[in-house]
């Protein structure tokens, strides 16, 4: 927990909050705090900041939130709906990497029993924990879309700007991902499937809805590590290159 | 397992051979394949091929080796030992990313009983998992050490060539590893710390060893993450960037 969260309504007006679940355990037993303390908060949703520790029983913080929370590569993320293990690793990991929002779609691949997951009680919960290892304050939407078909061809056209880019992940041949130029405005719309990859007509679709293919290279990799690759490339490809530019 | 690996010593003359492993479990379970399929295989540290089903009790695939493995990125991680349940992940992970060699090396942060973990006498298993997930046939080299000083001053030189380019991943302020222009004929070496991350004594070592600083940006990713990211980041940054170029 890199980072301390807390809600607006746990605060009273002089910026206080009496902490008793988790955080208030991690606060003593982990990072062994004492009164006099400072600790680095963020208001969920909004600024980063510090808390000073006034008491330990019970646990209160007075905390001053005026720094800015790191800047998200502003992608949004449309997954083929993964089994709940994986799933569980996946949406920290989205909060992790500063995602604006996830959708989970029922792909032909996917189990019909995947959507009875308790994990999907607990999307909230995952995704806080991503933010609090990441030190980010804003968590990812969350949709979840039972109907491919439906999603694809009538919600998500409207869900992609004009200037936006959506990039479908594919092992092998094709365009390599690590070769885009991205201009630094635009939002981006990353598509990874499921377990074995979407099928034929589901690509086909995702095409049709200005989903370009990108490769990520040779390897087949596990969906986490296919999420965190393709948004590092990505961060890089919006990079400036001065130094090149100029010659 | 997106290939099947087999050992030269597994085949007869003729390229078969006969499986009675988890392999064979996953070929006739999971893949549910039936004689006369072909198989995706690799021998390990050399080609890919497709094997022949033959019969499926006993279970025997006769192999043909005929194609390149995916390359590699050359690179070579240094990874301040970390807790046994993250190391068997990164283990796979480091295969899966097709790393040259892992040095999990003893840290002031590191707790002395994580070398006691039976996840070290399975260093085999889990880097080969990665290699099957990602269809790679290369197993990464890996070595232990514990002293880090004497490894850092006396070793860690003599790994490095005059060429090579040896980089800190850091957290946050710091040239950021996205911006860096690397030749694609550089072996890098990337050190990544144990949780916690290096201490300032630590840090100045490996600088003197030639290591040097770069950001993988303002979050602060769990170790997993980072070493995926970095891995994607420096991909990115040896690609060749002709259009800018030609400006």
């Amino acid at each position: 927990m890199n980072v301390i969260l807390i809600e607006a309504h746990e605060l009273t007006d002089d910026g206080t909050a009496v902490l008793t679940d988790r955080r208030a355990e991690h606060i003593r037993k982990i990072l062994r705090a004492r009164p006099g303390d400072r600790l680095r908060v963020g208001l969920l949703g909004g600024l980063l900041g510090s808390g000073e520790l006034l008491s330990l029983t019970p646990l209160r913080l007075r905390c001053v939130f005026d720094q800015p929370p790191p800047a998200r590569p502003r992608i949004h993320l449309l997954l083929g709906m993964p089994r709940p293990i994986t799933l569980k690793r996946l949406l920290r990991q989205a909060a992790e990497l500063g995602l604006e929002s996830i959708e989970l779609l029922r792909t032909a691949r996917t189990e019909k029993s995947y959507f009875d997951s308790p994990v999907l009680g607990k999307l909230e919960q995952y995704t806080r924990q991503g933010l609090e290892q990441a030190g980010g304050t804003r968590l990812p939407s969350i949709g979840v879309s039972l109907r491919f078909r439906p999603f694809v061809e009538d919600v998500l056209p409207g869900r992609i700007a004009a200037n936006d880019r959506a990039l479908l992940a594919v092992v092998g041949a094709g365009k390599p991902l690590k070769s885009l130029e991205l201009a630094g405005s635009q939002d981006l719309h990353l598509a990874i499937g499921p377990d074995g990859g979407w099928l034929p007509f589901e690509a086909e679709l995702l095409a049709q809805a200005g989903f370009e293919g990108v490769s990520l290279g040779p390897r087949v990799f596990r969906t986490d590590t296919a999420l965190t690759w393709a948004v590092a490339q990505l961060v890089c490809c919006r990079r400036q290159h001065p130094k090149i530019a100029k010659e």
